[in-house]
């Protein structure tokens, strides 16, 4: 038996999300199946560093399962890629150690949200980045960002779905990229509650525009409220980017 | 009764081409079916500078049409954005004289082809950018490129289905951008006939992978036979990019 870590990469737009779910096409259902096919109709499950939702992008989502099969490690990736739909596909494959965990070993993981600013949204990205047109004043949200980076309780920015009974997270940095009517965010910390970065970047782009104070952001924080936040800004701005271990 | 001209864009991916064909999602019948409903059931035909095939986008295409409604000009393009699927967006309208024709009177069209050469696809750009992993000499290709500058008759590089009786065209300009692990062919000519610029395409990688002599080009020409040129590159890497008139 073998354990095999695959960095992954998928288009969101077609998912019910990753998480397999009854008769919903889903990253994982897609994964499974893909697996289930080379292990001859064996039953592989696959563990995912994290769940995203609907329409949310992944460039670097790491997965780990366990194989009898005897592929070298480095034929993974093609051997999956044949079978995957077109939606999802295999960066790299390598054996890991029987305890590694793509969830509980996550030890940092980055987030980043695109935001076209255009006058008019860029149809070949319309599923790729979010079109607000609105002005947004970048150093407002710098100063915003600020308030946000260490460690708190970030139930304020969690979906009330959430069931995490440990809403402490850590933001190690949050850097906010200005390019000619586009803006990203990305988001890196230990890790990242249901939700927390589309309602941090709905709540920033408040912030941006001028709904909101950035000096708010320290008293949102203290008061653990969900319904004091920002909007939950769409997901399929949202990329999972990169899980370190 | 006033002319309008629109300029449109649309991702090509989710279209049977341009052209009207029955039970068929094609552009024009999304752009005839919103025009009747602002024309309150009546139709209303659109004429478009050319089609496109099947899985082409456009950036820039350019069509007319004529209505009794006296809507100002500026209107058009929000009324009908609000109308058309999402893949098709209207980026400017106006008035132009009763006898302006979008397919006769256009002088210069642009066209571009994009190619990604990397090891991988990019899955985010998998319907909008050709996929081709091999090694490229971009000096060759520009050398080919050379001998089709001019005025030619195109037979060789043209569907033989083209029903053009008139195979004489002339390309302005052909550029061949390189970025990394990435290359952008511009056509800018006074027309193009069925598949030609993918013919085109497919016969420069051919010319650019070693294949295929640069200098055979000339006798390719002179052949006028669509046999001797190469395959014809996929559609989803096409743009028409802009008409000029």
């Amino acid at each position: 038996m073998q354990r095999i870590k695959l960095t992954i990469s998928y288009d969101g737009t077609n998912f019910n999300g990753y998480q397999v779910q009854p008769d919903e096409r889903t990253v994982q259902s897609e994964l499974e199946k893909a697996l289930e096919r080379i292990h001859k109709g064996k039953l592989v499950k696959v563990t995912a560093s994290g769940r995203t939702d609907r329409f949310v992008h992944a460039v670097g989502q790491v997965i780990h399962f366990d194989t009898d099969l005897s592929i070298p490690p480095d034929k993974w990736g093609r051997a999956l890629n044949t079978l995957l739909p077109e939606d999802i596909l295999v960066l790299d494959a390598e054996q890991v150690a029987a305890d590694f965990h793509a969830r509980f070993d996550a030890v940092r993981k980055e987030y980043r949200y695109k935001i076209n600013l255009g006058l008019l949204p860029d149809l070949f990205k319309r599923n790729f980045e979010y079109h607000y047109h609105y002005p947004l004043d970048v150093r407002k949200m710098k100063k915003a960002a600020a308030y946000l980076l260490g460690t708190h309780d970030f139930t304020s920015f969690s979906s009330a779905k959430s069931e995490a009974e440990d809403r402490i997270r850590t933001i190690y940095s949050i850097e906010i990229i200005e390019e000619k009517d586009a803006i990203t965010f990305q988001f890196v910390g230990n890790g990242f509650l249901y939700n927390m970065v589309r309602i941090l970047v709905g709540t920033l782009l408040e912030v941006g525009n001028g709904k909101r104070d950035p000096d708010s952001i320290q008293k949102l924080l203290e008061a653990k409220d969900r319904r004091l936040a920002g909007k939950t800004a769409p997901g399929h701005g949202l990329y999972l980017w990169r899980v370190e271990y």
